[in-house]
C-alpha cells in the first residue's frame, strides 16, 4: 500500500467516524495527519479513556488549554462508540464495484476550493462518475431552491442551467426535488454536466423518484457525497451537504425558496465563503418566492434574472462583451433644450419660430439651433414657414 | 392686494413662464423673491435686452461670475417670449373656478419637503381637491408604475395601495394608466386619500380614460400641478413632473417598470432626494417587471414586497411591533446536538442508548442529555429500553 492508499483509507475511515462539519476532527486531521490522527483515535480508544483528558504528542497546538483538552475528551467521546464498524477497504471496494472513487486533498481530482471551508470540510468525497472534480467543477454555479417548487420555478431554472451550461458552466445542485432536479435537467437538455452532492451515500440515489436522473448523472457528470456509501441522509447531513455545494461552486444562485427553505442555508454558507450569491425574483403573491425576496431584502443576495447576469454575478471579466443591449432610442442622444423643442414641434401644421420659442420656454436663436439638430435627427422637419414633428417614436412618460 | 396675494400672483406668473425644473429661474426667484423677480424680468425684457449681460441690485451673488451672467442672459431671452401671454390673475380666476387653488411656500398648505429639490423645485403649486397639501402628503407613499402595466402588476399595486391606506398612508402616484391608476384605487377602495401630480394642467384630466378616476381624487384626496390651466403634458413636463412625485413622498416604490420606464426617473429623483426607494419583484419573465429587476441588482432599491414591508421602508421606527410573524419550529430551539441525536431516533422501535450514539456520532453521556431534552420538547419518547422519535414535525431539507 502506498502512502497516498494509505492516506485514502485513513480519510475514508473519518469521513465513517465523524458527522459532517465536524470541525475538532478536521483541526485534528489537519494536525496530525490522517493516519497518525486515526492511529491516535485507536490507542485513545483502547485505554477507554472517552471524556477523559488526553494528551499526545504533536496535539500542543490543538489542545494548548484545558477547554480545548476537555473539547478533544469530548469528541474522542463521539467518535469512539463507531471505531468498531469501520471498514474502510470494504467501503473503498464498494464504490469502486459502483465504478466510483473517493477523492482526497492530497490525492489527484480533488476541488481546491472546498479548502475554503477550512477545518469543517469534507475529510473525502465519495465520488460516482467523473472523478476529475476539480476540472469538472472549475467553472461551476450552484442552482438550489425549493423541492415544493411552481412551474414558473421549475421553468426559470431549466432555462438559467441551460443557459450556463451552454456558456460552459457545470450546473450544480443537490439532486433534490423540484428546482434541483430541473436545475440538473437544464444542463442535461444540453448536453453539459452537471454534480450533484447529496446527503447521503452514492450508493443510493435519493430521491428515490430523482434515481434516473441521477443515474443520467453519473454517465455526463457525477454524483458526490462526503458521507461513505449506506449512509442515511439525515437531516443534519442535508444541512452540511449544502456547505459543500456553496463551497463547490464559483456562486450559488437561489431560484425558487419559501420563507424558510434549506437554499437559504446554502446562500449563507457561500457568503461565509465569500462566493457570490444571487437570488431570481418571482411573483411577490407566490410563497415559493418569498426565500428569495427575503435574500434580496436584507442584501444577501444580487438580484438575477437571466443566465447573463448569473455569468456577470461570478465573476465580471468572465462575462466578456457587453451581456444585454437595449435599443436605443433617437431622443435619449438630445440635450434637455432639444427635448424641450421637439415637445413644442406640432404634429400636424408646422409652427413658425416665435410660437416655438413661447412653446419650448427657449430663446429663438436656441430653437433655431435644436431645431437644425432635430431636423439632422430625422425628427424634424420644415412645413411652410415653420418646422413639424416627423415620425415620432413612441412616447415615454 | 396683501403681499401674500401679490407673490402668489407672481410665483403664478413665473410658473408659467418657465419650464419646470428651471433652476436659474428658481434661484433668482430665490434670490430677489418672486415679485421683485418678476418686476426685475419686466424691466430687462422691456429694454429688448434679451441675450445680453444683464446687471441689476441684488443680483451680484447669482451673477458674479462673468459666466453665470452670461448664463442668466440666456435665461431671460427664452423667459421673454412668453411674458406677453401671462396673466396669472385670469388663471388664479381659472383655477378657483374649479374649486382648486395656487399653493406658494410662503402661504398655508404647502407641503415643506418640497423644498428639498432646491431651486429646481417648483414655483408653486395648482390644487384640485384638498388644498391642506402638507397635511395630506404629511405621511406619504409613492407608487408608481409602468402605464403597461400586467394584471399581477394590477393586482399588486392595488393590494400595496390597499394596505398602506388602511394603515394611514396617503398615496402618490402619477394618475396614469396602468400601475398608477391602480394604485390611486385601491387607495379609493379604502376610502382613503390618495394624490395624483398632472404633467399638465389641473383643469384637464389628463389620460381622458382616468378622467372619472381623477374626478374622485378630487373628492376624495387631490390633483396637484406646477404648471398652469391649459398646460399640455409634454414629455419633458412628464419627466418633471416625477421630481415632484418623488419629493412630496416620504418614500417612492416602483411596482411594475419596464427596463425603460418614467417610473425608474421617479426612483432616480427619490434617491437623489435620499427618499427611500422601494422595488416590488415580478417574474423575470416578464418585461414589465425588468425595470424592478434592475432597480434591485444595481442596489438602488430594496426588494418590497407587501404593505408592512414598504412600511418598515419608510421609516423602521413607524412599523411597530413586529411587522410579520413566522411561526416557530419545535427544532428550532434544538442545539447541533439535539439535532443530531434527534435525527438518530427510530420512528417506530426505540433505539438503544450505544445504538444512538452510534448514528448520531455523539458519546453516550451527550445522547443521554440531549434525549432528556427531545423529551421535555415533546419530540422523543421512551420505548422499551430505548428512545423512539415522537410525531414528527414536517422535514426540511
Amino acid at each position: 500500500m502506498t502512502g497516498l492508499e494509505e492516506v485514502r483509507l485513513a480519510r475514508a475511515a473519518w469521513s465513517r467516524l465523524v458527522e459532517p462539519g465536524d470541525v475538532v476532527a478536521g483541526a485534528l486531521v489537519a494536525s496530525l495527519g490522517p493516519v497518525e490522527a486515526l492511529a491516535w483515535l485507536r490507542s485513545v480508544a483502547a485505554e477507554g479513556a472517552a471524556g477523559a483528558p488526553v494528551a499526545a504528542g504533536g496535539l500542543d497546538g490543538l489542545v494548548g488549554t484545558p477547554a480545548s483538552r476537555r473539547r478533544l475528551g469530548v469528541a474522542v467521546g463521539r467518535w469512539a462508540p463507531r471505531l468498531a464498524t469501520v471498514d474502510p477497504a470494504r467501503e473503498l471496494r464498494r464504490v469502486d464495484a459502483l465504478g466510483g472513487a473517493v477523492l482526497i486533498p492530497e490525492g489527484p481530482g480533488w476541488p481546491g476550493r472546498v479548502g475554503d471551508l477550512g477545518p469543517s470540510g469534507p475529510m473525502c468525497l465519495w465520488v460516482r462518475g467523473r472523478t476529475d472534480l476539480d476540472a469538472l467543477t472549475a467553472p461551476s454555479v450552484a442552482l438550489v431552491g425549493a423541492r415544493a417548487s411552481t412551474a414558473y420555478g421549475d421553468h426559470v431554472a431549466g432555462e438559467l442551467a441551460a443557459g450556463l451550461s451552454t456558456a460552459g458552466w457545470t450546473i450544480l445542485s443537490g439532486g433534490a426535488y423540484g428546482i434541483d432536479a430541473m436545475a440538473h435537467r437544464g444542463a442535461l437538455a444540453t448536453g453539459g454536466p452537471t454534480v450533484a452532492v447529496l446527503a447521503g451515500g452514492v450508493d443510493r440515489l435519493y430521491p428515490a423518484g430523482n434515481a434516473r436522473l441521477l443515474a443520467a448523472l453519473v454517465e455526463h457528470g457525477a454524483v458526490v457525497s462526503e458521507v461513505p456509501p449506506g449512509s442515511v441522509p439525515s437531516r443534519s447531513r442535508f444541512l452540511q451537504r449544502n456547505r459543500v455545494i456553496a463551497a463547490l461552486g464559483g456562486a450559488t444562485v437561489v431560484v425558487e425558496a419559501a420563507w424558510r427553505s434549506g437554499a437559504l442555508s446554502t446562500a449563507g454558507h457561500a457568503a461565509e465563503l465569500l462566493r457570490p450569491v444571487g437570488a431570481v425574483p418571482g411573483p411577490v403573491t407566490s410563497a415559493a418566492s418569498a426565500g428569495c425576496h427575503r435574500l434580496l431584502r436584507e442584501g444577501r443576495a444580487v438580484c438575477v434574472t437571466d443566465a447573463a447576469e448569473v455569468i456577470e454575478l461570478v465573476g465580471p471579466a468572465a462575462a466578456g462583451p457587453a451581456v444585454r443591449t437595449h435599443e436605443a432610442r433617437e431622443v435619449d442622444g438630445l440635450t434637455a433644450e432639444g427635448r424641450l423643442v421637439l415637445d413644442a414641434l406640432p404634429l400636424r401644421r408646422g409652427g413658425e419660430l416665435a410660437h416655438l420659442a413661447r412653446a419650448a420656454g427657449l430663446a429663438e436663436h436656441e430653437v433655431l439651433a435644436e431645431v437644425g439638430h432635430l431636423e439632422l435627427a430625422g425628427l424634424a422637419e420644415r412645413d411652410g414657414p415653420g418646422w413639424r414633428r416627423r415620425r415620432s417614436p413612441a412616447r415615454g412618460s
